[in-house]
Parts: C-alpha cells; sequence; structure tokens
C-alpha cells in the first residue's frame, strides 16, 4: 500500500517543491496541512488549491486563530513567558499547534510520515518532531530540507524542471516566520551583530521614534488571561489581534537581540510582538497586585522553566504540564484591570485595580489611618539578621 | 561615661531633630555621619555645620560616590539586578554603604550605638540594622521614628522648642529618596494604586513623550562592568553621572510598580533610573553574546537571589558572597562594546562586539561558509525528546 | 463579656498550669483542646478530665489519627519532604493540624484568642501563629512562656499555690514531642554537639545493632501515596502504624543532626520517624521508575521548597498550595509496587513493579532485543557538547 | 603520514581488540592510555605490554589515583554530589580524568584521534567526547562498539582470527566499572526491576546483615575535603582507600537504584561506595554545623546543578566552573571534625566539633545562661506571617 506522508505546508516555494519531491523519493501521497495562525495577508483557499496543483492527494487548510490565541499565546501570558527575559516565543508558540493539526491529519487521512520544511539547525525541527514524538510515537518524520540536504537552489530548480505553478521571485533578503503572537526575521546582515536593524525590516510596527499621539486602553483580566479590552468583553483572538494593531501602531514590541539556540549556537534575531509585549507588561503587574511575595519569587523560577521547555521544543512534555498545574492555581487571584498607555515604542503601565488585590491601603499608607503597628518591626528586624550576625561574630573570631 | 551615638544624618528635619533628641533621650553624645552617595544639589559643606548647630559633638561629611558607583552599583550590574524583574535596587544598594560608614565612625569615635531615620514599616530599616549588626555585632541600633513613634508634627514641634536651625517649610508632598543610581518617589495621591503618575513627580528624567534628537553612544565592558563611553576611559561614578544625564534627557529609566517589601506588604513604589536601566541593558545584551547557555540560563537565578538578598537588607551575608565567586567567573568573559540608542524613554542595543563572543558567524549563518553539520541534528532531536515519548508512549498505554 | 481563649491543651505540667494562669492574667474563660495525633501511651478522656479539673469552662479531645494521617504525613510523602535533606518534620507537620482544630474549636465556642505552650527560640510558635493568622486573622494569639517569661519552676510553683491535680514528677531529663510520623528529643548534653546520643533517648525504634532476622516487605502506592502493605488494602493510619512498628522493630529511621531553626539558631536535634523514613525511601524510588527526568529534576526544587515551608511554618501560604498543585500533577503516576527490606537500621528497596513505569526493558536491555538505535548517539553527543567546545575554542582562542 | 590514535585502554577485551581494528580500519597507529583510577586488583605492567603485544605502537601507564582523589573525588565532597539524591558519581567522575590524560597523550604522540569503547546508549560516550571537544576541539572522536556496531561475539572471533594474547573466559555474567570512588555493576538479571541483588554482586562491601562489631572513627576536614583520619594526616588517596576498607567492612555504600541516563532512558544500576558514602555523610553534617541557613539553602540547588552536569559529561563546562566559585566560597568554614560510626550497613554521625562552628551553645540551650531574647518573637512571628495572612484575608473576603 502507498504511503501518505503528511505535509506542514505553508504555500511557499520550499513547502510546494517538497510535494513532487516527496512523492518521487519516497513513492508516497502527500497531504498538505495550512493552518492561518495568524500570520495575515495571506488567501487560505489559494494556498490549499497551490498543494494540489503541486500534486498533493488532499489539501487541507484551518482557520486555528482563535485556538492559537487560547491554548498557546494565553498559557504563555500566565507564565510572563519570554525567554531569555526578552523574547515572547512567537514561533516556538506555534509549532506545538501545527504538530497537533498534523498528529490530527495522520490520524483522519492514514499517514504513516510527517514532513515539515526545517533545516537542521533550528530550533522548529525539535518543536516538530519532539511534539509529534509525544503526541503519536509511531509516526516518523521527514525533514527534506536537512534530510537531503535540499537547498532553494535545489528546489528552484526542481520547480521549474516539474513546471511546478509557483512564482520564483527574486530571493527575498529575508527569513520571516509570523504568525499572531509576533514576527521574526531573519536575514544576511545582520548576521553581523554589529550591523543595527533598519526600518525596512518590520511589518507589525511603525518607527516609535515617529511623533503621535499616545493611545490609553484599560485590559482586564480574568484568572491570568485578558477577557475585555476597554470594557469591551473580546475572544482570545480579539484581544491579539486588536493589541497587534493598536500598539503596533505606536512602534511597541521591536527587539533585537543575540539568542541561544537550543541546537548549541548563537544566533542573531530580530523580532516584533506589539501585543505580547504589551499584554506581559499589563499582566506582570497584575501579578505585582495580587500575587502573595513568596509565590511570586517562585513563580519567576517556574516561568523562566516553562519559557525554556517550550523554546526547546518540550511543549508536550511532563514538566510542562507539572508547571502549568502550578501556574493555573497562582493566576486564580490574577483578576482586575490594568491602565495601559502605549507611545512610543513603549507599553507603560499607569493603574490596576482588583478585588482579588493584595495591595493594602491601610498598612501601606504614610497617612493618618495608618494600621501597620510598627513595634512588631524591631523583633522582625533582629530575628531576620540573626544567622548573618552569628556568622559574622564567627568569622570575626577566626580572623577572617 | 558618656555613651556616643552615630546618627546616619541628612541634613533634613527628621535627622537634625534627632541630634537633640537622641542627647536628651539617651543622655548621649551625637556623631552625625553624611554621605555624598551622589544625591547631588546639596551643600554637604553646610549639612555638616548644620548637625553642629543642632548640637552634634562631631559632624562628618564624606564624599562616597566613586565607592558607591565602584563597590555597590557595579556589582548590581553584574547582578543584573533588578528586583521583581523591575526596580533596580536604588535605596537597596545606598544603605550598605552608609552602614560602611557608620560602623567605621562608631570605631574611630567610640560610639556604642547608631541611629538612623527609618520607620518600622519599610525596607531600610532592615537593611540597615542587619547591615551593623553583621559590621559590628556590638553595636546597637537606635530608630527614633520606629522605637519612639516619632512623627512629622512632633519633630516640627520639637525643632521649635528647641530653636533649631532647620526651616521647616510647608510639608513636601513627596517622600523622596536619591542617590546615583536613581531615586524613589512615595506620595499620597499615588498609594490611590489606580491613580496615574504625574510628570511633576520626576527629576532624573525629562518627559519621554517630548519628541527630540535621539542619542547614540557606544559602552565598553570589561568583566561585566562600563569601562568607557564612546572610547573614553572614564572611573565608576563618571560612567553613571554621564548615563543619567544622556539616558535621563531622553526619558529613559521611568518606572512605576507595586512591590512587595520584606516587612510583609505591598507598596506602590515611582523611581527614576535612567543609568541604571541603560547599562543594565547593555551588560544583558553583552552577556547573551558571551556567557555560555547553560551558565546563563542558571546565572538567572543567581541573579534573582542576589536582588532579593539586597533588597531584602542581606548585603553583608554570606550567601551574597558566595552567589557573587559564582558571578565573578560568569562576568570574566564579559567584555567588549554595545551600541545603544537613547530615545524617547527607550534604551535599546543595535550592535554588540566582542573579543570574547561565543556568536560564531561560520556556525550561525545561512550563507555559504556554513559549517554546521546539519547531520548531527537528527540524532539530537530523538535523544532530546526521548524521555517525553517514553513517557507518552505510556500515557497512551494506559489511557490517560 | 467575658473573653474566651482556646488553649492547645497537651495534658502536661505546663499547659495545665496555663488555665488557670490565663484565666487569672487575661479575667478569661479557657477551652482546653487536646489530639491525638498518635503520639500513643495517652488516656486522652484522662486529659480531658484534667482540663476540666484545671479549671477549664470546656475541655475536648479529639481523635485526629486518620486526619493527620492521610492530609498532613501523605502530603509530605509524595514531596519527599526532609528538611535539610534528613528530618521528615515529624513536630512541623502536625502543628497546622492542630492549627485547624483550635481554629474550629474557637468558631464554636466563641473564642478570641488562642494559646499555646511554646517557647520563643523555637519554630513551634512560629507555626501555630503562622496558621492562626491564615485561618482565622481575627484570632489574637498567646504563648504564656515567651510572652510572660513563664519558665518550668514558675509553673510547678504556681501549680502548687492553687493545688492544681498535676503530678509533678522530678524533671525529666529530655524535652519530647512525638506524634504517629515521629518523635523529637531534646536534651541538655545532646547540647554539647560532640556528644554522642545514647540508647535510653530513644521509644520508637528498638537498637539496630542487636542481630535479628530481617523483616520484608511490599508497599503498594496509588497517586504516590502508599494504600496496601503486602496486598493488605489499609488506612493512612494503619499503614503508618503497622511501619512505625515493624520499622521500629527493625532500629530503622533514628537521625541525629544539627538543624537551621527558622528563628536565626542551629540547634541539635536527635528524631526518630522509623515509617517515615521506610515510606520515604520506598516513594523516592517508585518516582525513579515512574517520573521523567526533566520533571523529577525539577520537582527536587519543588520538594525543598515544601519541605521549607512546612518547616518555616508556612502551611497555610498561598506558595505551599500552588507548589502541591504541581505535585499533585507529578504523582498522578506513582503507582505501582515497592519491595522493602527492614533490617538493621536500613530500609532498603529491592524491587520495584508498576504499571506506570517509564523504564522500558526493551530500551535498557544490553541483551538481545535492544530497541534502542545507537547511531541517533554521534549526533546528540555532538550537539549535547556543542556549546562547551565554542565556549572552549574561545578560551583557547584569548589564552585562558 | 600516518594518523594516529589514542585510545583509552582498560587491558579487557574490548578495547585489546580495537587495537588491531582501528589499525586496520583506519590505517592508522594506536597509542594505548591505561590509568590507574584505584579500580584495584591489576597489574598496570602487565596491561601495558598486552596493548604492545595486540599492536599498539605506544602504551602507557600511569598511576593518577592521588590526582582522581584529589581533584575529581574531593570536589564531589564538596558538592555533596549524589545525582538523583543517591548515586555519588562513580564513573562520572572518572571519565574526565581519563579524557585529560587521553588529550595530553594525543598532544605528546601526535594524536589526531582518540577512541573509547563505550556504547551508544549510556553516558560515558558523551563523557569522553564532551570532555575532549572542550580540552581539544581538534580532536575527533572513535567509538568502535557505537560507530561500527561492534559486539563482544564480533570481537572474541576477531581477536581468535588475529591471534591476539587475551584470555577469552566464559562471559562474565556482570558489567563492571570501578575506581577509587566505588563500583558499578550492571547485569542481565537485574534488567527485570523486580530481582534483587544478590550477595554475589558486590566486591567493595562486606554482607552489611552479619553481626559484627562496630568501627568508630574521626575524619577532620579542612575548607570541606577530608585531610586526617584519627588524627592522622592522609593524603587524599589514603583517605578514601583507608575508607573503602574499613567502612566496606562494614557493608557501608550499597546502592540499588533506577537511574536516568542522559540518553534519555531509565536504567538499573547497583553501587558500592564505601568511602563515598561515609565522606558524604560527615561533610553533609559538618555543613550543618558551620554554613550558614541561606547559603546552606541556595547551596543545595547549587550541589544538585553540579550533580546533574557531572553526570550528564559537562565536567569541563562554564557552568561547573562558576558553581564550584560558589562553592569554594561555602567551604572555607566547613573545617573541623566528624566522629562517625560505621556499623551494619550504615555510616551514622554521632559527633561533631569545629572552630568555624555556627552552632551557639548560648543561643540555642535551654538551661540557664541562655542568651536568645524571647521577646524579638513575637515581632518576627508577626511580620513573617504577614503576607500569608494578608492573602488569607484576601481569599475569605472574596469566599475561595
Amino acid at each position: 500500500m502507498t504511503e501518505r506522508v503528511v505535509l506542514a505546508y505553508s504555500g511557499g516555494l520550499d513547502t510546494s517543491v517538497a510535494i513532487p519531491f516527496l512523492a518521487e523519493k519516497m513513492g508516497a501521497e502527500v497531504i498538505a496541512v495550512a493552518l492561518d495562525c495568524g500570520q495575515g495577508g495571506e488567501d487560505m483557499e489559494q494556498i490549499r488549491q497551490r498543494a494540489l496543483d503541486c500534486g498533493a492527494v488532499e489539501s487541507v487548510v484551518e482557520d486555528a486563530k482563535e485556538e492559537f490565541a487560547r491554548d498557546f499565546c494565553f498559557p504563555a501570558i500566565r507564565a510572563n513567558a519570554l525567554y531569555m527575559d526578552r523574547y515572547p516565543l512567537v514561533s516556538a508558540l506555534s509549532r506545538p499547534l501545527i504538530v497537533k493539526h498534523l498528529a490530527a491529519a495522520a490520524a483522519r487521512f492514514g499517514g504513516t510520515h510527517v514532513a515539515h520544511g526545517c533545516t537542521g539547525k533550528g530550533n522548529d525541527q525539535v518543536r516538530f518532531e519532539a511534539g509529534l514524538m509525544a503526541l503519536n510515537p509511531d509516526l516518523k518524520c521527514v525533514a527534506p530540507a536537512r534530510d537531503y540536504a535540499w537547498t532553494r537552489d535545489k528546489a528552484i530548480a526542481f520547480a521549474e524542471e516539474k513546471g511546478l505553478p509557483i512564482e520564483v521571485s527574486g530571493k527575498n533578503p529575508y527569513s520571516i516566520d509570523q504568525n499572531l503572537w509576533g514576527r521574526a526575521v531573519e536575514t544576511g546582515f545582520l548576521e553581523d551583530i554589529w550591523n543595527a536593524p533598519i526600518e525596512d525590516l518590520y511589518a507589525y510596527t511603525a518607527d516609535p521614534s515617529v511623533p503621535r499621539e499616545a493611545d490609553e486602553l484599560v485590559i482586564t483580566f480574568e484568572n491570568g488571561v485578558p477577557t475585555a479590552i476597554d470594557g469591551r468583553p473580546l475572544t482570545p483572538f480579539q484581544i491579539i489581534d486588536e493589541l497587534n494593531k493598536r500598539a503596533g501602531a505606536q512602534g511597541v514590541g521591536r527587539l533585537d537581540m543575540v539568542e541561544d539556540r537550543l541546537v548549541g549556537i548563537k544566533s542573531r534575531e530580530v523580532y516584533e510582538a506589539p501585543a505580547a509585549i504589551a499584554l506581559l507588561a499589563a499582566h506582570q503587574e497584575l501579578e505585582n497586585v495580587t500575587v502573595e511575595r513568596d509565590l511570586a519569587r517562585f513563580k519567576r523560577s517556574v516561568d523562566q522553566r516553562w519559557g525554556e521547555l517550550v523554546y526547546d521544543g518540550l511543549w508536550f512534555s511532563p514538566l510542562k504540564t507539572a508547571l502549568e498545574s502550578f501556574i493555573a492555581e497562582a493566576q486564580q487571584h490574577v483578576n482586575g484591570d490594568v491602565r495601559l498607555t502605549l507611545h512610543g515604542g513603549r507599553a507603560v503601565v499607569t493603574g490596576r485595580r482588583s478585588g482579588s488585590s493584595l495591595y493594602d491601603y491601610d498598612l501601606a499608607t504614610y497617612d493618618t489611618g495608618d494600621t501597620f503597628d510598627q513595634s512588631l518591626a524591631k523583633g522582625f528586624v533582629d530575628l531576620w539578621s540573626l544567622p548573618s550576625k552569628i556568622a559574622s561574630v564567627r568569622d570575626r573570631r577566626n580572623g577572617s
């Protein structure tokens, strides 16, 4: 019986060429699966047809925007997910979503293999394959670019040879991955890490240095995720989409960094993530108001590990699930409103209010009405300091 | 013999009044010690004289600006010190410096007690007293505001009664602490955490929303600390001072947050720290380039703990010393230049170069010359994913 | 109206004397609450009567053995709870149980204060008062020994003066706290930490050096807690009780250590905890078999923090609850049997089997049937080592 | 020019056969390097000659016992190194030592390749190759068992074909690795993890259940490492060697566990490590006496990470070096004596004394002379508990 390969299909040159290539190389039937993760600007029906034109026996496109927002971006908000304290995991979040749909398509269409377009030096191959192994260990993975040393030049020659219906333009100088949560750009001249990014790189964000009016909004959170903007209840996708527009228009969310890839090398990355950066700023401050101190301190290590796991392709790992149990418990009081000013590339919290607040005006105020009993402090200070004091006495005794 | 009390003297109302009060209450001689930690705008000689006029038997003022920059601010840079990922520890850093000088003055002048002006609900009392216990466990601490429930109104009445040479103006609406590393502002209307800060609060930073030309500079780091700006070698104080001016002029470094105090309450704080925020951004990115991944990941927990300890008054604790040994090892390769654009409230890294770089163009590039062996990836991905895969097989077998 | 004080009553001298003392000092009515936490050897009805004889207006005794085992000891097993890697939190676990019953008694009898017999230099005062503040912040705490500097001599004199029905024997040389989970002994001669414990200290354990037959048993775990011994389903109390007897008879569970108290000092403690040590050994090994590696590694830090929090009196803290959500997720596969040999002071695991095992014979074996694909290893090793290699190349280049 | 391969030579069948195999396969000259790491029972000169007889062009044997003890075992003591809280890293410690000597031999003899006998499913391949990449990234690694799917049967056939001077006995049922720090045993029947180990497996330890007289000794530590036994100054090797004998004679140090390998599988291991287990028990207790609480708590995470790194083959990584800087600082006060009773499989600390002790009798005692000021406790308890109390008030208000 002919084997069937489920291909993560983007509609671009590489994955289009992969259809006849895999069919030929493996003697297999190819099923193309394309997802709308909010990357924008694409006609999904046209993509579906293109796969068929390239020889796919089945071609599926799915609108996964709400699923992506709700099940992938929102958990990242709850985990304050910033890899290396900066990168909001744009591509890392969409890969496990795609993996879920690939595994489902394999089940539906009888696929035994799954193919993706990743190279062997990036993170995404790990995210695809680790995810697939976890969801269905019987599936085998194929990555033409990596496993058959497939290059762009080879792809173009193959497309011409086969007469594929693909417009091969001059090489786009940028390698781009984008979705609802943000946009990643790599390009040759940025590989010299002393070079600054240029304005031409950006698509989600306006130039933050152009003078314009500030935008102010109020975000409502429930259980650690946003549910409304300015009092208007919105779906997860709508919230992120609106914030991408409003924060993007103010130049919020540009990032330029050197990053540690899982495969062991450092790479230069430029990102835009307007909604992500704005939402994370709002969420973190609401946690400051509603999460108890010891819990907040430990949650930093949980959040860091969550981000590392997701970056490292381990979305479906037992540890991530357990970290999320911790996070869920910690988020149940993260309710309330955060007022945010978006302006000049900055997303600044200017107010917060919550029915779950742990900020106690009566204890905090220095005005009349202060209920804090200062007489307790002396004993606290003395015992708090006692271990260091005893160590100091020892050190002085021993002359060190 | 008359006891001698060494007083941490600021020149302001509270500590001026404390001089005759402590003399009277304790039957003691008061030695006033005032430090210039770069707070600016003060005539230190005038402060010295004022203490004598208030009845101090000795009055010492010391220029501690370079010491503060080198021994307190620079270690904070190496530790990427941001309490709760935001606050660069402005007051928390100056307290142990003051403590050192108080302990030295006690030794020099035969003091048996040390007095400070802190209340019983803040962090600074802990920083003073924990530090003093560590440096000289025989010293006893007195805090009139806390231990004798001393208030501003009492202080004014006492000053008038004693005819102290202090100008009592109308109540300043702001409670301010400032030094070279930044400025902290608390005030009544900010105790409603929904209220936004107003422009009038700020002194170190210009309004970031006013259009102006960007400022670009290159900071050179050696062993994790800045040593030059635009190629000009500068002292630690000079570097921070220049950056306060240049980053402050661009509105960089404003912070508004709800914060977990050590004494167990949450409080609202507004900070300005232009140099600190700019230097920390530059340092973190240089670490991204020069510090190996596993080391960088673990260093996050070390940095977090360092910041907590310093915030919590444990500057002189054995754990902080041990964390700094770790950090020192990690910083030996943090050498090189970082190009920074200061503009519109943002301090943005646009380039980095280092003789200690771990970024390897040949491994990272997608252009010709790539030396990364992609054939290694398949084995890596499979074994990396194996534990999650085995768990997944188990879970599917057991129907969960 | 007369205030009512709920007293944590042990039946011993100190808390018996506290009844008339508190009644007199505070002009209050005293309600005595005594719990059976499995400490053994006490006639609870006699204790109930004694409190009334001493002047209590109400006296309640409760059998809390199953509650203690199920809700306090079992969570400690799931968290592998060993403070400082040694101490299984014997007293630390019973205090929050007592606190729950005190708070309930206060609600039932209209108590406004709660009293306990702890001193001011131990951990238990924190466990009582932190717990009470969390369960009912309106309750006020009284600790005669601490707050009124009450000593044993004072207590005896007071008892004689009041003619209390208490038999005052010669001073027991040992200070003992014991419950189902173990027994803690402090005594004067052990305060010299060079002195060895003597056989006379022990009550739960036989001398391990006496030759006897080994005892072998199989413990069944479900979701991380024991549910049967040798196939006999037992209640939580029954399991711990049987293991105390069987492991105690083999001398298992003696501990002698210097320990960091929360109040900042180090103290010498001798413990016996036969069931605890045996159950923890079995549980840890079953986790080795059933918990995925990354999850197991992170759980170590979760377990450590859980133990610190419980030791430090924060049983009812938000962080502990969140840590337990993590642990609950991690324990769902900790099912199966562990064979244990108890002998000569050792509890040794000799076999484990589980339907949730992640040990895969086919992958692990070096015999025929090995399914591990060794060809994957080379790529894994090379990329695993790459960051260290790149750092090494840098260091050699820079001559360090 | 003929390539030269440096082979990690054990004298056994596999590595003896590797000499002519590598010579033939690679057309290379083989240099054999064998180390005495204290494995005992071997005539090193005979091993040296055997390599030559098998065709090595050079054969080197080195006595690395003191180096192993001082530079590899002693750092493990300072780090309380127990992987998964149990395994003292026996093989994991010797591999980087061997790697150092292999790299040195490669430099000395002009070797371009290094060969070792590890399979592709164990940890040791990673330890060899990660170490070699760090010490000399230009060296290439060869592992015949892994890279050429070399098996025992093939090896025997090859040995017979080549007439190698190796006595091929019937298959030893045990796979053994041993050195000064301990002994690891794997064997077919233990791959069923329900099977118990049998007495025949053990060589370093006597049966702990046999009645015998206890052995008591005093170990002196300086800076966290042992320097004398019973007052006799000894070298690092001598200390470990003597303790292996004395603790081994009492049956101390047997371990039986399921362990997480780096390559992603779980395996069953039986270990004996008498000296290691005894020294670690003594060291941990001396840390309890001499290390400040916060430092000790954080050091647990440092120690755990150190053990993971060493287990995972990253001895020469930048993170391990930085962790050791932390540890070195923490160990400077770990000085003093520990009295240990070795008996019946247990190594029990019965006394400790130290000039660097933080145990303060005057603060700890409940007898006359107590200097602890109990009046400080109330304030400490109240502020310590305040965050949980505020959270509890919030939760009750919100009905959760």
